[in-house]
């Protein structure tokens, strides 16, 4: 398996009585099997269960998991499209190596494992993991598109993560700052979507920050307001803007927290999860778009894992939009 | 008690503490209280304790008492119609006898009650139970409604239940193909309507199987674009078309998982439960409405009994459609 | 410290680990500690730690501490419109001492010290607590307005709350009446709005009451059908009209139940609390609005303290309505 | 129905589904089940939902809900002692009426209740409702025995509940500083022995005063060195001591936490149940035993009802001493 | 693989994650993984997840996958022996294929599959399920000692499970009455030895049938008074008299519900946790112990998998006794 | 504020209504009420809110606000020993500021302020936090005693905590190997005791590693035995032999997950915690003991603060043998 040990993961293991169901409907969950073969694929489901970075409340080492466990209760089929994503080739290929104690390198190891896979046309589908892994994941695919190169990013969030440090220290509020701060301007602000920012969750300091970037801003007010159709519209055009390539970053407080409780920050006012499922679903339709994080799941605070299936059903919205892509089909 | 025994049920009980509250203020719960006999009953709430046939998650056989427990906490007055239910002579009137480890004798029994109570102009209200059970439900009304009748049903549900046999054996996904295949074609596909598939949640085998039998299926995601009261219009409409009774079976976890979370699958793309408590009781207002069941309230997997309120506040909103007949008035 | 000593209070206390987060990014709990003084304050927070008229379900004596935890997670800025509150000062004052079994002894301190706020031209944003508080928070405003003065009320809820008693004894259902039976008639009917009364939640007794008294009722339902916006325009109107102050007063049930799932009485039709959070932002900005409460939040039938973080929501957008006043900024 | 009518009681309402099990297995709640008839009764389980002097956390007034609930799930039947206590006549004869807002009104029923059970030769065995309710039942047992009789009490509980009052007012720690200041000293204080006092629990002056006064302590940390058996054996010949009659009194927080955490003051160094269980089996025993009462059990703090369930483990030992009395045989 | 084909079985799945923790510890779910060979094989663990036969409350079908969670946080490694127990050969080798629709067909493959194990020389160590499975599991313990042999059973257990019929259907509570009913009396009274029984928890009927029968009781109570060991040494003495083998079966309720409380009948005057861990260690070493359950553990009544854990460490146990056997070193 | 500055602490806050009670009883929460000087202090309980270094389940960052508002429920008199500890002057001087993402840093934070303690001849009683900071404690004890001088310490925990590193990094499992490699060797093995270690939790390597350093282990198994009062006396007969002081580590898993479920590695053969609290109030009393630490207190795993409330009670016992000191009296 020579592959496996190029990308240095661990095993994602089989999900307990993965054989629940017909065998004849595709769970979403024996779909995403891997037979350990990178040739083919289009797309990675890979965990990271890193929460080091968490400075308030944690336990998103267990997302990924939770993620994988709710897998096993979906298919690979839209009611609402009448079509099946079977002929897209995605596997669930495993974690990548995590010391809680050891930020720097597990970060290397992050953007390594994504490097190669988008060196190999494969969509990273990032699963954390706290939101401090955004930057090494966006490093990951900066480092594969080679020097020169430009990237959008859409980030999805009840905050604008733009932090400089939290008492001088990392902390998952920083990504998107580092992500500017790129050597060789890899990520431009006006290329730079953030959808979702909710009401007394964020500082002036950092709304200014974004403004002066040149960062677009939707609060949820606004999603809501004028709808995400035409919030997803706008973030795609300016995230495509000359660039090379476009990366995604989900962090599920983006959601309102009876959708999604079982997270750090959770949403007195967030977003329906509906409204984001149709988002990620045109947003991975896109041609541009080459790697997709969800990150912020923490099981320890969620009811019977209910945060861990709105997590798979947006992955599973966003493998679809793949899915419709002519050269996925 | 002859009637009693005729229909061979169990006492409901009486909930505790049933005169919490005023007296003048028609609680629910005392509302439905049964005196023991069946003339002038409009309507028969009944209990179907059986999840025997649910092969993921369990414990539905808690739901009746867990609506029950709920009923306690609401009167029969809406606010926004200005008008008590009072005049409907609706009542609790027990359990069907259930052997989980029996499925044909529990089966027969619930087909006998339901059979009983439709002959005699009572529509019943049954709540489950796992979804195995409208089978005998619908054969039941089949039965009352005698030889070369015709019978429209319109399902919610997240999953289309059309499945043939779960590992060669009954399961809570099969009810719908076996009344479809009732003899003499009580039930045609063109009379059945599948309201909420979820996506992701079903094969496309199963959603083939729909179209080749005529079925008409309405997602979740038209439901959330064109609006219930549409979608409500375009069911009764097809359910009607030559039929002499009209069926209809409610799966909870039809609903967002966020406001149903007690039940087997957990859905996080489902309808708003407020536009279902609508569709009820426009559904019941239809004079064809012969039957009724709520089925899949899983109390322990459930956060202090919101999918029972939930389950109780479908059933409330049937009844008062029921309530607005002008025969019922 | 005199005024302390005044208003009768117990500190409030300082919330465990309040510097969490940077020091520059003003977390609203740390923004509403107090300094002890009462000159410049234009609002005050006030705990209500009585739940001593709960006849159903109680533990809303929690809801303070719980509404206070909550405020250490948010900031005081509004990524929707650009601004922070900073420039508002608003404090928490602490609580109103409480004794359990002893209510009339309970409802002078509450009354006192809101009139000696409002005297001041401090909004008292007082959070309970049972409903029955409306009525010694209502009493103090009118001692504060002093004698021929008139008031007008808006009340979110499910539930009328214009019972007679409860068993010839007081309960948290009593308060708008008593509030209407006040002498000299300082609160008319045709000064009362009611907005987001739940189906088979309330008795055709009481709605009948309300309509003798001329109170104006606006159902959830109708709230879901004409929007928030012109419920609230309308509400204003009408509570306005002839008055000299506003007052505003919160059931935390008004809420849906997957949002507001800690509460007496989960409400399974309930209104979307982002609705609540822009209908109280507009309510705040209105200069007549003098006095608000939240009342209900149950802590022991909550999951992780989100009903908490729906409350603290709720009370920041009603101070970023103050905040929008021309005299506050 | 003259005797209930003379008892003013609700009903307890039959417990849903009573008829689960075989019939020939006399389920606790089954055999439980009353007549209606005083006659021949020794001893009559009541419901006493009041948790209004709770000053600290509530919830107690679904302790008797809880505890029959759990009845359903026993039999009559000791293993150990290869004896069923069928022969015993006991009833659950339902709640006193509670208005949590008037306890004086409250106090003076159960009162009422109580000593007409107590004159008729029938042992209350009441369900709690908080540790106040302790009081009005003494009292109701001393008014039963009539002028110039005595009391001995034995009071199982973590705390003393010899304050005097709470900010001046009803407290549930109380009750046995009322109980020893009765006219007439009904209870004198040689004759009231307290067991279970927990580490940390209790202050020197409620210690002291209980010194004062004559009354026996037996703390946690005694039972647990010398064993239950004699400390059990202790409190009865004090308890009997030139009394008429025993009564007793058990605190749920005297148990441990790991086995009784649905309660106000979870006890982390409490007696182990099986200890109370054994002891509660022979107090029953006794002959002077003539009133018991279990409190404090607050089923919004509990796990599934596992507090509930140790209260019905502790009312049947109780009863299952009763039947082991001469007379009962 | 056709061991693995001729066993039937479905594969137990990697558990997620197995890698953590330092690889030269041996966690006990390392341990456990199968290479997919029956040679060489002294224990197999076998998941068996049928609750089927559930009257009351289910979820035990959640049990075998709560116990292989588990395994992941332990060793093999005996502190208080100073000994590892890596030289055994047991492995985890997955899930009898059960339908729980179809109890006969389910019944089948588990009799088949324990014998083919029994047979081998390997002791399987199957996780419930409910108790229902114990019938099946003897019977093939039966069929592979093969004609004229006889077998002790020992079972901790609060209740008999001596019942004829539930309702006249299959039930969790029948399984020692069909045991005892076996053709050629493989199991006679006076082998089987039932530890644990619950105070109320049994009927009088049920224990004058084991008296009738000859089976030993040894009640709760009589193990808190003797201790755990004499209870231990009594049995193994009286299962070992004149038969061919030993099977053990213990259903997790024998254990007091603060170690135990995920399960259908949560045992409030339960065995010490520690005890039965001691008792199966022992029991473990005896030279015909030739099979072991454990059932009852049902993850949806339970605390973050505290009875999961309990489940693990009695497995735990019973496999160190079976490595102190001289021929398992 | 001096003192203050030089410890570099943030304040703990009050927790909030610190009034509840009389005012005579001396809650505990209240008697450690710091009123800013360290002169005269006996004994300082200070927070550590780090858990950076735990590899499998976190949250124990939450322990030191949960043991705070656990401390409220208490008072400082023992019912046992009919005395209170108010003479003891104590007192919760706050939390050292911790950055998860900078262990080293807060490691330096952690030994600096707790030398300086121990230079002044005040206990240090540290809250966690993960077990890793065991060791920066015990190296400020170090720091303080100077260059020469010689430790013992006696550790609680169901795990060795003796490994080398994890993956190569840090971790909770370190701590005492890192101590036991202190420069000039401080900490002899022969003068280190580990009590508690758990069946199945540890691996021979470690056990080993513990053998050859000479470090006296005493099982869980071994004190059910023995008894914890024999175990106690060994261990400090242990510890104090050639040392200067006695340093004291509780890791709140060595008691049963009954008592403390609320951590990262759940026990189901723990200690009793009951003995526990014995023990650490005749280690209080030992002349030798200068410090002492409780750690792994997990709160999102908890239920209802049960695990806090534990760790509050040990907290207590430790402090009420130190009040028992002739120089504390
Ligand atoms: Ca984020
Ligand atoms: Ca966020
Ligand atoms: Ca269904
Ligand atoms: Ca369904
Ligand atoms: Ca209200
Ligand atoms: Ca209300
Ligand atoms: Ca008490
Ligand atoms: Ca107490
Ligand atoms: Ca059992
Ligand atoms: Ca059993
Ligand atoms: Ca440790
Ligand atoms: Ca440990």
């Amino acid at each position: 398996m020579p592959e496996f040990a190029d990308l240095n993961l661990l095993p994602p293991g089989i999900v307990v009585n993965t054989m629940k169901g017909d065998p004849g409907e595709h769970r979403a969950g024996s779909w995403l099997q891997w037979d350990g073969r990178l040739d083919g694929l289009s797309a990675a489901l890979i965990g990271i269960p890193f929460d080091g970075a968490s400075v308030v409340r944690t336990g998103s080492r267990h997302g990924p998991d939770a993620v994988r466990r709710s897998m096993m209760y979906y298919t690979t089929f839209s009611s609402a499209e009448g079509r099946a994503m079977t002929d897209l080739r995605a596997a669930d290929i495993g974690d990548v190596q995590v010391a809680v104690t050891d930020m720097a390198g597990t970060f290397d190891r992050i953007s390594a494992a994504i490097a190669t896979l988008v060196r190999r046309g494969i969509v990273p589908v990032s699963i954390g993991g706290d939101h401090s892994i955004a930057f090494p994941l966006i490093r990951g695919v900066a480092q594969a598109l080679g020097p020169g190169r430009r990237l959008g990013v859409i980030h999805f969030d009840a905050h604008h993560d733009l932090r400089q440090a939290h008492l001088g220290a990392e902390s998952s509020g920083v990504p998107f700052r580092k992500a500017l701060e790129l050597p060789s301007g890899v990520l431009a602000g006006r290329n730079l979507v953030q959808i979702g920012m909710a009401e007394f969750a964020n500082s002036p300091q950092l709304a200014g920050y974004a403004a002066d970037m040149g960062v677009t801003v939707i609060p949820a007010g606004e999603v809501r307001r004028s709808g995400m159709a035409s919030a997803v519209q706008r973030a795609l055009t300016l995230a495509a803007d000359g660039t090379d390539a476009i990366y995604i970053s989900v962090d599920i407080d983006c959601i309102d927290q009876s959708q999604a409780p079982g997270t750090a920050a959770p949403n007195p006012s967030g977003l329906d999860a509906r409204d984001v499922q149709d988002a990620l679903r045109r947003i991975g339709a896109h041609p541009k778009v080459a790697g997709f994080d969800l990150v912020e799941i923490s099981p320890p605070f969620d009811h019977d894992d209910m945060t861990g299936r709105a997590g798979a059903a947006l992955v599973l919205n966003f493998l679809f939009g793949l899915s419709s892509r002519p050269a996925a089909r």
